[in-house]
């Protein structure tokens, strides 16, 4: 809530207004605290599927017989930036997250959704079917209202509870820690990867060609969305979390971390080769245990990044390109397991741009 | 998805920008097609509470003990545009939705969020706590994956299922009533009246004077936030369907309809007397049955419209200003439970901005 618009930096948007017709295209939707010049938004319903009931509907007695159900669909909220660049970023939350992971971060400042509209993208945000805006789901749910919130700080690697680890990237002030518990929601129905992947694989076939963002959770079902889709141009990926799919017969044994064993998914060499046709970045932030720690919240990235690293070297080796960048080898230090909220995400964020324009995507 | 823009249009705006050098300062997102212009955008959670639980947090077992949830918030989403006017809209959703409700309409048309915008004011998105992004509760649910939307289909005026009524200011497509089905979602707790005015109190507290804008059941629990809140400088509500305060010993009999009954609720009139510092209008639609039908879905708006008469009554008579409309009064026809997305709703939000206009809070 910084920023209070003033008549002067108006006047001033307007002069570099005028520069636009003279030139440079991204000027006004580039700078830090410029205005967004926003051509359309909104948000749609996509992918998902109908339940029926049997019989026919009373609309007297209002009972369930012959009434409907239409559920499991992802929701979808977007921006299209003026002079919009090539392909838009279709960013998805992981595991207990929702679309806020690519907002405004735990401390108020500007996430990954209006920092990529300021760099001239389309940003289409995910929820995905059965948590948050798509919790209307085709099978029955509970939440059972459980404390785990310090499971999740050793987790997302904030540091070794109460402590912050002394690098962190991320706002030690108890507000922000407030919103960071607050931007969990539950899934009301089972995950199904399947139901997931379909309506990210619906979403792309509406919108067309564009570059897929992950996280987590979301890292390994985007292979999947990404081998059934072909409008999935890219992929950048943030620690992704599990299901690592590797050919039949390479795949390698399942690791083991205090956090219990991490296995690849083996699906066919066709189904693979997919993956080999489109550029993938894969980034980890720092604080990742180098042997084995007793901690299993943290320890448990070690494997993961042990594995994406065995991954895209399976990639590459089928002819594929895959990186992955794990951040402190960069000298970037302190990041958690939501660098793109980060202290320093606008750094994390023009590294993403940097890769996607060295592909020739933007 | 049906506004691309074009370079041409650029230019133009580039030019409108011109003219707002030498006056008008809502040219640019006055225009139906125009760009937006966001100074701000972002999200957050507000209000809630922790609960946490006994014993000491252990980073190697990871059990509940001494953990912590952070739950019972409502999360929000605002925007605020270039030269924003006096006092932002607050919108909060009705029974069974969310934030959608002010998005993108069923057939892909721009709603209140973005229509607003283009007339200069903030816009803040309520999701309530225990529902959509706001899922995160203190209190254990369930889902049952229940088909019930022929029963919303009636509720919500859309007709009597099968059929549209043949005035209907609702698109009468597939695929728009499938993107409608798909704005519910599930509680994933108990409503809790008192949970969600404190939560929109404590919205008013962070943002400071606004006017609040509801729908359906967030209309009863509008009334209580209003007098908790002094920040809340206004209300438009469309169709509030429960929960209207009366002065006690000034509360009427409970009205009866298909429905079932339609009680009162009775206040101190100390309370009462906040709602009459403040402009209030209310809205309702079409078809609603002028005497008792057999069909529940549509007679509970008759007994609805019967009592927010009754009510707006006894707050001007208590010194007030509560202004109620009945839409074909007005000579507007076909409208559903919701008038801001309807077919005419471009119409619908002029009439809003001339009242807000009319008592100078704009």
């Amino acid at each position: 809530m910084a920023f209070r618009f003033k008549k002067s930096s108006y006047i001033a948007l307007v002069a570099s207004g005028l520069l636009l017709v003279n030139g440079c295209a991204n000027t006004v939707t580039n700078s830090d605290s410029a205005p967004l010049l926003i051509a359309e938004q909104g948000s749609f319903a996509v992918g998902g599927s109908v339940i029926k009931n049997p019989g026919e509907f009373d609309p007297i007695a209002l009972t369930s017989e012959g009434q409907t159900l239409h559920g499991d669909h992802a929701y979808v909220f977007f921006q299209r930036p003026v002079n919009e660049r090539t392909y838009p970023l279709v960013m998805w939350h992981g595991f207990g997250q929702f679309s806020k992971t690519w907002e405004s971060t735990p401390d108020g400042r500007e996430g990954y959704q209006t920092l990529f509209l300021r760099k001239g993208y389309g940003v289409y945000l995910i929820d995905q079917p059965r948590r948050g805006n798509a919790a209307k789901g085709t099978q029955t749910g509970d939440y059972k209202a459980t404390p785990d919130e310090q499971r999740w700080f050793n987790t997302f690697r904030e540091g070794n509870w109460p402590d912050y680890s002394p690098n962190v990237q991320f706002p030690t002030d108890e507000a922000s820690l407030d919103q960071y518990f607050r931007q969990m929601v539950p899934d009301t129905g089972p995950i199904d990867i399947n139901v997931n992947a379909d309506a990210v694989e619906a979403l792309f076939r509406k919108i067309g060609n564009g570059i897929l963002v992950t996280h987590s959770h979301s890292g390994g079902m985007g292979w999947q969305a990404a081998m059934q889709s072909p409008n999935i141009k890219a992929i950048v990926s943030y620690e992704p979390g599990s299901n690592f799919v590797f050919p039949e017969g390479e795949a390698p044994e399942p690791k083991h971390s205090s956090s219990g064993p991490l296995s690849a998914v083996a699906v066919p060499l066709e189904d693979f080769k997919k993956l080999t046709r489109i550029p993938i970045v894969i980034y980890y932030g720092d604080n990742i245990p180098e042997t084995l720690s007793e901690f299993p919240g943290q320890d448990g990235w070690r494997v993961r990044l042990e594995m994406a690293n065995e991954w895209a070297d399976t990639v590459n080796r089928h002819g594929g390109d895959a990186t992955v960048v794990h951040l402190p080898d960069k000298g970037i230090y302190g990041n958690t397991h939501f660098p793109f909220s980060d202290l320093n995400n606008k750094e994390i964020a023009t590294l993403m741009a940097d890769w996607v324009h060295e592909k020739g995507l933007d």
